[in-house]
């Protein structure tokens, strides 16, 4: 088992996919530990650091990375298999910060109301126990929601020359902020430059679907992903695989976009799976599918399309990637 | 027990919420069983049956009612339980049909492509073994899935002297198309005319989130719901409850308006429920929270914003009104 | 000539579209002189009076109509040419209210952020000289802008048994509020009901592109229109004609989806009229074209497209209507 | 007067905003005389050129630069005024492509539709007489239009250490696509990097409002850019300034939200120039404001608020740059 571990310095945290040269090379094959930082670069750390306060704007939601796959080209597929997603600390963090979330003005959807007040809330993070532990900030409300660990930003370097701020999601990758991309799933990201570039950041100790007030329960992560190269396939969005799913995401605005996307993407795959006729694809997802919501809050909206492998008699997509590497990351598991 | 029973004939099936006479009066506490027509008025019978030759556009999505509930009136909010959701027929139909569907071009995404093609889907139902078959048109691909039944269109009339047509979903309800709306759930509906005039049609055999391609297992339902009346409190946007979870419905465009409307009624009316702050509330709503997609083809998107009871502490709400209409329900269908 | 006049009394004012009968008949060829009174229905008359004291929601926005032309059927268009646009007293207001306007929260783009203050403004109208004196609420910068008369609001009854607000603009018309619909303009728009059931309201003395605060100049006019009957020809979306310039509009949510709608008509139109293959109208509209936003506030936004009639030959549309009843609104002007 | 001549070699072309090293540096005060190629790369010259065979995706929309404005740190504003933009050849050409365009589905608004036809125009130019001819590609349809040359994409270097495509309008600038930006037109863009790094390209002999089809009358073009540098001044979107309007710009998605940033921007703009309170600005605007679309077809969508200076009794904004660059650009002219 080839086992490579890799802590980021702070200096050596990326802020963009593209435009920056890897911070290491590794074989397919291999699986990674890594330290992820959250995505206000750990500097919040009570109630009293306010984000806009302690951060330094633009440099938020670092990832680690970029790692270059060897023989990745574009026109591959890399696979990245999450093993294990793990809370680094025992507390996290969440915030409204001034123009950030879906029930405020944003930079975008510009008002000339005021901003809502920047608030921290800090969590209780019991890894044991499997617990995050919400208090209010007015009273004296508390309650423990469960764990469920999942990373915010996975993506790889952009095609077209083009570099890409950490947060915004697109087909590359990024910060799609879905609660799906937990341990026990594979990532299938489309290689557009040589060594694909993957990075992984933005470990959330879990995260409500829309990721509505802008930022889920922040925590720094140690974080086990398997890698693989799949050679000649290409992938045009991410798409993700878990024991029972297969899904498509997409990332736009407005948020119907990120839909149809997630859904095209799913139909046509749906029909080169089981050899239907596309629109008799269209027809079967239509019932069967989910959708759940990543953000709605990001530069690029975020959704997944989302159907049980079972109904389309589905299994072994990707030349059976996900199964291999769920149990490569199984062996791991059991002997660490 | 009030049970009262309605078949309507043809001709007395409704296409708008608002504009039309009640078909009859009922009592708070009466359970009204009913039969509801599939959205194409049951003349979609087969695969040669194209909806757009064999209906009367635009008289499609016919309810049944509407129901004067003695005693609505503007500001108060009728309960609805459905108690029961069973399939009246052993078939079920689907369909693409011209600029209409979420991955086509539409009378308002209005494009020059050609529409897609139009195609009937017809599915065996088996109540008795739970499960509807799906048949591709091309090839002999076929699956089970199980039902799950519901209805996509309940409402009221709208306020302002409106009459929509039962196909747009808005703040009176309508054609919300989501699959929470099954047996066991109460919706909450604003009453905004004198009587509240309350309609139930398009009942699906099952739906996947979204009902991507336009239509979803579309079938006739005998339904049974048992109702309510809240005295003085109003309900901005509908709402549902199960057992276990909350739920505020938006539906608007573009999407992220919809997702907007629902986030920002759970988080005000969590606040109200737990004496929160509205920050803390939609700190916590952001983390606990999911947004089921209700519909992304009508004429408005809709989307839910749903959270467990559990984590808010809240159970009661609406005078108890779902606790108090499951039990009255459980007691129906025991001596039925 | 043909000439009814009618100055509504307050309880006869409309709040819908559809849903109302007639308050009068007239024949094709009728020159209708009427009073229209402002979308506040005159009762913001100072800085003091805020709409949301003094009006009564949602009783805004009020039509003078609707009216009976003689033998109009569903199918057929009736084409309104606006004479004259007058204002009708010394004053005009305009206002932000709480949850309406481009650049704050409202009921569809929800948030949680305090409305915008409600404030009113209060314009010197002076009809000889033609202009509209601003003054600024605080401080006393005051500035003269040009009258440009025209009417936020023109439409027919819809169809399928629906009744409107008259907020609402769709196909039917309604609250377009387009600057372009002043007068020497024909609007055409297709019958849906027996008699059309056209209506008349909100004047502007003038109004920027957008409406973008959520109110204009907001005036009583008295106003002229000639009504003329196009039998068999029917209209899908409202579409203007001045002397110069064919217009389409467009009106739904998300605002691309307004542009599509009215570029889509114009294409499809130029095609029909100059007998262009559909690709070829399209390239010749996409480079002679204008988008002349109407509003980005309402309930649906609206955008137009205009082309030069130059560009296309185009002349006697409509059946040569627009030039009939120029030359009828001359005559009517000169004798007056 | 400093004049710097530059004609990229094909290999010299750039396509993003970022990412790249200036290809010179000039001083600020310089008049640059340039050339730019078409969107195509000069490689469709005929209408059997079809751009997805004889391009080569996704370099497309190729600019001439960057430059460094020396002395140009962030939070600075470079001053560009077109003194010039005159079309290079007696040619040019325009065309639909497959999954680009306002009326079809794209990458983004995914369908299953079919794409439209890839057809191509090609338009004779003649400067001397100042028109383009279109000829329709079915039929024997042809038509003179104007010429009003301009450049769809200005832009600098993007903040954040991001590198967007060309095509990519946003906050940096980039393919704006509107005709406000024409000769006699100052643009100013906030400086994100050292030397600002300003490229230029995609000139357009004429184009509609939204370039409907997405794409315009594609002209390579020589032209002549006066540069300045602001000093301590932020510009946070691309704003435009001709002898009679001030013009702000936003790019994003949905279209209403482009709409949003643009109008925000002119308020505050207005606000600050005037010393009238926000709202006061509002009103104004709201009133006196167009609202100029720019596409409708790209990444982002552009939208323009434009006033005329004079309302605001606005005059040398950005200490005068645009009439002395107006001057300065005169001057070189006369002696040409």
């Amino acid at each position: 088992m080839n086992v490579v571990s890799y802590r980021p310095a702070p200096e050596e945290l990326s802020y963009t996919f593209g435009g920056r040269p890897a911070i290491g090379r590794i074989r397919p094959g291999t699986i990674v530990e890594m330290y992820t930082e959250d995505c206000f670069g750990g500097r919040v750390r009570s109630v009293e650091d306010l984000p806009s306060s302690v951060c330094d704007f633009p440099y938020l939601n670092p990832v680690t990375g970029p790692f270059h796959v060897e023989g990745a080209e574009p026109g591959d597929t890399l696979a990245l298999h999450f093993v294990a997603i793990e809370p680094a600390r025992d507390w996290a963090v969440s915030a409204t910060f001034p123009h950030f979330g879906a029930l405020t003005g944003t930079h975008a959807t510009a008002m000339l109301t005021p901003p809502l007040e920047e608030v921290v809330w800090r969590y209780d993070i019991d890894v044991e126990k499997g617990v995050a532990r919400y208090h209010a900030r007015k009273g004296d409300f508390t309650v423990e929601l469960p764990l469920d660990p999942m990373h915010g930003t996975v993506g790889v370097a952009p095609g077209a020359s083009e570099a890409r701020m950490t947060i915004t999601p697109d087909a590359h990758g990024g910060n799609m902020d879905t609660p799906e991309l937990r341990a026990g799933v594979t990532v299938y990201l489309g290689v557009n430059v040589e060594g694909g570039l993957f990075a992984v950041g933005d470990g959330h100790a879990r995260q409500g679907h829309g990721e509505v007030c802008g930022t889920a329960v922040e925590a720094a992560m140690n974080t086990v992903v398997a890698v693989e190269l799949i050679k000649g396939v290409s992938t045009p969005w991410p798409r993700l695989e878990d024991d029972d799913h297969l899904m498509s995401t997409g990332s736009a605005r407005p948020l119907e976009d990120a839909f149809r996307i997630s859904q095209h993407d799913l139909v046509t795959w749906a029909a080169d799976l089981t050899g239907l006729d596309v629109l008799d694809a269209y027809q079967l997802v239509s019932q069967i599918g989910e959708a759940p919501v990543g953000n709605v809050c990001d530069t690029n909206y975020t959704m997944l399309a989302k159907v049980p492998k079972s109904y389309l008699g589905a299994s072994g997509v990707y030349e059976s990637a996900h199964e291999r590497l769920r149990a490569l990351g199984r062996r791991y598991l059991a002997q660490r």
